[in-house]
């Protein structure tokens, strides 16, 4: 395949251009994952090979312009020790990012009013940009390389500081009609629950994140503990909390399985580091209540699907020849 | 548009013949809604006038030889009022059809082993046969014809004695990789539910389906009380126990409208009789957990929704020329 003809929008959008002499195997695709602590980055080429990467801190303290200044800096740099500019650029990070702001946003000062496509457009001078919620993002990378590949439908589910999903239907990760497809940490826990979306709350994830567990586990244990260190813990008050969130999530997660009728289910994120306890309760839980029990595979991707899925979004907005 | 080529089967599918001189405003459709205790059929023309209907018992007592030779009947003397054999035929009903059986089958004898295709593409002598469960073809009767037409996603509801979703992606109604997405009717009503799906339990539509609620209103009130008589009584019980299944009902439709963000939301069913308190409940509910509340309307087809969708599922199979 070689590189779509960019429309010469200087004369109207309307002649075209010669395309940039660069073969194929020459252009660079930039990814780049904005974390809630640390941005991620790596330049691959066209055809997938990684041939650069980079950790950076966020510094969600410095708000959002000191944030886009230091993930272009150090996409530059990255793109400079390849020898080349970004031919496309895929970002993804928490939240929905849409054309005009950032909704369901991270904490962190102005980003919800950051044009994220435009910003990464201007500053690495492309148009071939796309951007995506990263769990959505990882989930594309399990469905194009990874454990949900030949899937349909295909669910990632991320266990972990957050708790969200990706839908993948016909090789493509459901979007929903406002970018909010699987974020079922906003999933209702009773019938009566007196706290969500609206309040800016998602009960769920507050109740079985790894925010909520270190802190249900600090009220029951009185004492400090994370949520990898409360599911090694054998202590019976230890054990019976943990057995507790484990059946809630695999409730949640059977429910998702029930409306979606998946394939297969890859569980990525951080809580897939307790091990087995993890896979056994999912498993068990998903034999009992799903009609059609999908198979269940940790994600490919353990804990950089988010960054293979940006390079996934850059490889299609790469592809989808936009005028660069 | 014109009649798609059948192959000619008699000489091993190779060899084309003419097709048949009936123009496309003479060729006939006809759609079957079997239900548990009523098979309704229509015969329509491609273009979706409806010539004919008529409604038979299902006497599901008979079992299911009985039942395929009752719609047959009704089906030819329905074809025969119209002047026209069927060039296509749509069918469904509740549970999963599939090419070798019905699953999650309604109570009929012998019904799980019915290759309801295959007996109608012979009873009928056309093999532009399509089959899909009702609940379903409800949702692409809503979304080709009523409440969902332009919503991308959309969701069809069904409360009534079944608990059931569709699921509608870019206009098709997602099947799910057993043909069973959107049976939320096994959601787990808590984490800790002993009996699901593989016991052929359906916890959710136990608690909130038509049946469950009579159930309930029985054990609560010392009466029998249909859903319908529940929701019009104004004594203190009867409204508390009105209040938990709405409640549930309207947290399991949030968490499915978090899962799958759509556009807009239609609701059929019989518990749509209710009036204006299932809407009222399933509103604020919405606008408080969903990240981005869909609209909320009444399905067009308050009860003639499945056969209007076996009606689109005959057209589908009509327009996609396979040999009759």
């Amino acid at each position: 395949m070689t590189e779509p003809r960019p429309l010469d929008r200087r004369d109207g959008g309307t002649a075209r251009i010669d395309p940039p002499s660069l073969e194929r195997g020459d252009a660079r695709l930039l990814g780049i994952d904005i974390g809630g602590t640390k941005i991620a980055l790596a330049v691959s080429t066209v055809d997938g090979a990684v041939l650069a990467g980079d950790v950076v801190p966020t510094g969600a303290a410095d708000g959002a312009e000191a944030i886009l200044a230091r993930l272009a800096d150090a996409g530059h740099a990255l793109l400079g020790r390849t020898g080349r500019p970004a031919a496309a650029v895929g970002a993804v990070g928490p939240g929905i990012i849409r054309p005009d702001g950032v909704a369901l946003s991270p904490n962190i000062s102005g980003w919800h009013r950051v044009r994220l496509a435009d910003e990464l457009a201007a500053r690495f001078g492309t148009s071939r940009v796309a951007v995506d919620n990263d769990v959505k993002a990882a989930g594309l990378a399990e469905v194009r390389h990874g454990a949900l590949r030949g899937a349909d439908p295909g669910l990632f589910v991320s266990l972990g500081t957050g708790v969200a999903a990706a839908i993948a239907i016909g090789g493509q990760v459901l979007a929903g009609a406002h970018g909010a497809a699987g974020e079922f940490g906003y999933d209702l826990r009773t019938p009566h629950e007196r706290r969500a979306a609206a309040d800016g709350y998602s009960p769920l994830e507050r109740a079985v994140g790894g925010r909520g567990i270190a802190e249900r586990a600090l009220a029951v244990l009185g004492a400090p503990v994370t949520a990898a260190q409360l599911f090694a813990r054998t202590d019976p008050p230890a054990r019976r909390l943990a057995g507790e969130v484990l059946a809630e999530l695999a409730m949640h997660v059977a429910n998702l399985c029930i409306a979606v009728d998946p394939r297969r289910v890859a569980v990525g994120g951080g809580l897939t580091g307790i091990g087995t306890a993890l896979f056994d309760a999912l498993r068990a839980r998903l034999d009992a209540a799903v009609p059609f029990p999908p198979e269940l595979v940790p994600a490919r991707f353990r804990t950089d699907g988010a960054l293979h899925g940006a390079l996934a979004l850059a490889t299609d907005a790469y592809r989808s020849g936009r005028p660069g």
